[in-house]
């Protein structure tokens, strides 16, 4: 009897197929120190007890992207051991903060299959759910990857897309409970005075700072989330691979760049949806991260004068500082340089 | 007055003499996350306190080899500073789970002593128990180790050889207070549905994945056990070694090993023996480790219903695959890729 | 509207100008876990709250070097950003123990200025208080640093240098709170038996041990304590620069020979001042870090037969073993293997 998991194929999955993931994890505060020790974010709010408490929490919550990348970690077994890569992200919505001591677990649906016309590959579309130890959900978003046949003569079935919204509605942000700006918020502590009212629609920020990725940095961090895919850890099968090196793991890079727009956003608490995200070119070890942010929308939260949103897309790249700004062209090709395009609302003391 | 320590030497040690080792260790969840980002551990039972909770444990304990490595590290300074080679353990119980916020100390007893002919080294033999901040015994092993004698000409008594048992006999091994599997247990949770009844012995499994160890990962676990063995951290005295690099600490690439056969074995939630154990080659920064493992022997608990135990060997390679079991030849001699081989008992759900 | 920190330069600073600096941050076991790791600290004190619970205190505090290191890191986006060169530090005391929980925050003030003769660049002298989520003084120290002017025809004010102590008179040394060691100390938890009594003014110590760097570790340590001085961090940059690597930061150096200088003091628990400390040389990943220490003052505590104060030199080499006691020559210039010349008191049992 097999005993080893080698990973779903593209035509192991049934669309409407749910999957409950393997190992639920507790997150706790030795979990945002190496966080913190692998991305040196600075956010007030995760940051401090202190500073929570004056803005209405029990204690500093965990990183919204240490939960995210814990979440995504649990699905990696069930869908994307035998990936080709890692094709967009939407609809991701955060409806709580996560507290040291909270036990994540991820539940998954298949809500889109299909095949490429090579019968090589197909893509998968699955929504996940970041539950906690209550079985209240956390966090939902969509992912598709690109995902190996094994037999490219198998039968599959009918091709279907699902519809998904280019970015999540503001009407439908939740705002994480108890969090409120109205009283003792000190500026200073924070580390910016630009609130939301000082952010324009169409504004970026060039946010200057540059870091260098080590190779032991990601593969803690990787596993730090528990997300075993083979391109980040193995350097004997990567070094015959088409780059010749392990790839860094996508959301080591979203966390890195996130952790350096602090210098331009560092009251963007909070992370409230991720509207679309794509690692447009690899990455890998030795390779200097920049980012630049540009303000895309903005919403007023009705019946709270103390918090807005803003949609930001936060854009990384390698090897390249971002003064200029480095995007799509006019065909929508992204120079090399660029790694990764993510867009989201984060929330802000208005 | 010499306020240094510089290890003991050979001719220092003494048949029955008892050591009491220094710094005493408070392991907490920050160890156990360090632990995790480390080597990407991923049995359900050390990872959630949910989890750990349905099957009648108050939170999740630390894991096993986190425990053993710690108490392993305080006897460095007086047992192994001046050791040529780690040669092997034997007899090692766990007594009971520990938890996050417990303190560790060791205490040790030299129980054989056998001088090389060559008058330059000699093997001591010591057993060491781990105690919790209760003074009770966490965990009790014997290890034997080649030391340098700091003076030829130094008399030395008696050679004397302890009698060890090639393997802990399950009659012996301790289930931990409280954990209990009959309930509310649900596989899907721990990644695998393959129970203690699903395994034969003579069965062997190919743990498939590989991982590339890099300097600073097996230096920052290394002193995470406060282990101070001079080999793993001078580069610069270590050029001028038999192999011109720092060596990694053997019991780095036991827990690497541990968390690669999660893929095979990730039920085996907790070691309840280590019956003997050999780091049969260096291995160093750069180095993918693969692991395969086999099914030794097989106990039910008496009085038992929900639980029983696997003898398992674990053997890890360097820069080879495992799919084809690289194993000793006929005369017990190991290829060079092979670096560990480790015996142990390992408690399963049935 | 600027979003982003560039610094302030040499112009911008105003004698007696009181600055907030952002981002508190609780320290917890996690953050303690992560500092074991990076530097191996063995110090009984912090290592085990059973330990220091013999002792009068709590659980184990935090590292001292581990708190004053974040405290520095809160200073840099306002004092050091544009900095050329850390120049030294003097007049440091810590006030009490920090306890896993305590949430830090750093004010300071400028209390020293003076444009060097090429008008490129001044001497900004501050003093930064460390503060917990009571706004109770932990620490408090002097730094002076070199910072570049944004435009050499800036005008400023007339020099001011401040009046600074060669030493901490070791009448204002205060106590940490509760601790006492007249009772159930036991020398062999420690590590030494070598207390307070047995140092004599004068005497050196070879610490002997030599520990290599990674850039993974040092990156990561910086991050930890969230200082962003960008020299550490950006390889793209940095390989322009003078040196054509990461420099690594300075507080990384003085924790590594810390550690490193338990072999020899394993009784020094408690850091209770900084008199002085320079960073004499640059050091890079790869070399090796030993270190020596003298004791150049001792100080009993009047009223206190349990504990006394100890003033030591520690000084740190790179890639130079420490037997032969490498120091400055006859004129005060260092050898460029000396990369730390820190002089701090450090409590002892008696």
């Amino acid at each position: 009897m097999q005993k080893t998991n080698s990973g779903n194929f593209f035509e192991d999955f049934k669309l409407g197929q749910k999957i409950a993931h393997a190992t639920p994890r507790t997150l706790g505060q030795g979990d945002q120190a190496l966080y913190t020790a692998l991305y040196g974010s600075r956010f007030a709010l995760q940051s401090s007890d202190a500073f929570a408490q004056t803005v209405g929490l029990p204690r500093a919550p965990l990183d919204d992207l240490l939960v995210f990348h814990t979440v995504f970690g649990k699905t990696v077994p069930d869908i994307s051991l035998n990936a080709v890569a890692n094709l967009g992200y939407a609809d991701g919505k955060f409806f709580k903060h996560v507290f040291p001591g909270a036990t994540v677990s991820a539940h998954s649906e298949i809500i889109g299959l299909k095949e490429n016309s090579n019968k090589q590959t197909g893509v998968v579309y699955v929504r996940t759910d970041g539950l906690d130890e209550k079985a209240e959900r956390i966090l939902s978003y969509v992912r598709w990857v690109m995902v190996r046949k094994r037999d490219a003569a198998a039968q599959v079935g009918a091709p279907h897309i699902p519809e998904l919204p280019d970015a999540v509605a503001p009407e439908d942000l939740r705002l994480p409970p108890h969090l409120n700006f109205d009283t003792l918020f000190e500026k200073t502590l924070s580390g910016s005075s630009h609130l939301w009212n000082d952010y324009e629609i169409g504004e970026t920020i060039d946010h200057i700072d540059g870091v260098t990725i080590e190779e032991a940095e990601h593969m803690m961090a990787t596993r730090l989330y528990q997300n075993t895919a083979r391109v980040h850890f193995n350097q004997l099968s990567e070094s015959k691979s088409r780059f010749g090196r392990r790839l860094i793991y996508g959301g080591h890079v979203i966390s890195l760049a996130r952790a350096i727009s602090f210098n331009g956003l560092a009251n963007a608490f909070t992370i409230a949806a991720i509207n679309s995200g794509r690692h447009v070119n690899p990455i890998f070890a030795g390779d200097t991260v920049f980012a630049w942010s540009q303000v895309l929308d903005k919403w007023a939260f009705p019946h709270r004068r103390d918090l807005g949103a803003l949609r930001l897309r936060l854009v990384a790249t390698k090897n390249l500082p971002c003064a200029s700004f480095p995007d799509r062209d006019e065909k929508g090709e992204y120079p090399q340089d660029v790694v990764l395009d993510f867009d989201y609302w984060a929330i802000l003391p208005r």
